[in-house]
């Protein structure tokens, strides 16, 4: 599979583009650990909203999918009236079916939006915003930056 | 006050020294939001951590100090042995000292070690590993590289 790397400098151009396509407001940010981390936090800084989440999940075992995605941590959205929620890619969109399947039965009063980055159009779900499809196997920066011996 | 611009080239070579430094195993990372959530993703990546979760505090109005630090969202840590706990910068520590002392009383048997890129000697507590001394206000990448004009 192609490999393609994804640079700080791609996913700062691609949050600058985010920003402009989500046009509904929201109270908090809510990113999916460990994909939707720097994102949370960008947007959260970009949005000046401190009501910055996240939740986990895990359902990937390295590139194995495992049938049951199980999500931990969920936070406090008691007095949040939207919330937006992030990740860097929507693949199979199974992750995200589940995060707002819990969300939506604890919390039905909420509003809840969908960004990611990247969206699969296989994906069991789609994202309120998105930026752009992937084309090949994304090597993010985050992932190999320190890994590798670049200085 | 002299404001540094602390860029994502920094920040990358500042957590591949802060790697060189930790000298503890540990099974969980835990980021402080906002400012160590960057951190924790890029962490758990490094050392192949999945447990990689937020625990929340509000404690400034942007650089007005409030007497009191609320933290909240603290995770379920009932499987963790050791925790490393990151942040961007000990400032006041304030913050840190309540996070540690919710995690002790509630988790009295888990590890808890801290590590943060900026250390101020004037802060309450010292992190079991920084970087460095910060010398003047640190602009951090996440937090203007979105809003200025520059693409």
């Amino acid at each position: 599979m192609i490999k393609e790397y994804y640079s700080y400098e791609d996913f700062r151009r691609d949050l600058r583009t985010l920003t402009k396509k989500i046009n509904k407001p929201f109270d908090t940010i809510m990113g999916i650990s460990r994909g939707g981390l720097s994102m949370a936090q960008m947007l959260g800084e970009y949005y000046n909203i401190r009501k910055v989440y996240a939740i986990n999940s895990i359902g990937y075992d390295d590139t194995i999918k495992l049938d049951e995605v199980r999500i931990f941590n969920t936070p406090d959205l008691s007095d949040s009236k939207a919330v937006l929620i992030v990740d860097d890619i929507l693949d199979s969109g199974e992750t995200m079916v589940k995060v707002l399947d819990i969300l939506k039965e604890k919390y039905p009063d909420v509003i809840l939006y969908v960004a990611s980055i990247f969206y699969k159009k296989s994906a069991k779900i789609a994202p309120d915003w998105f930026v752009k499809e992937p084309q090949n196997w994304i090597d993010f920066f985050w992932t190999v930056d320190l890994k590798e011996d670049k200085v």
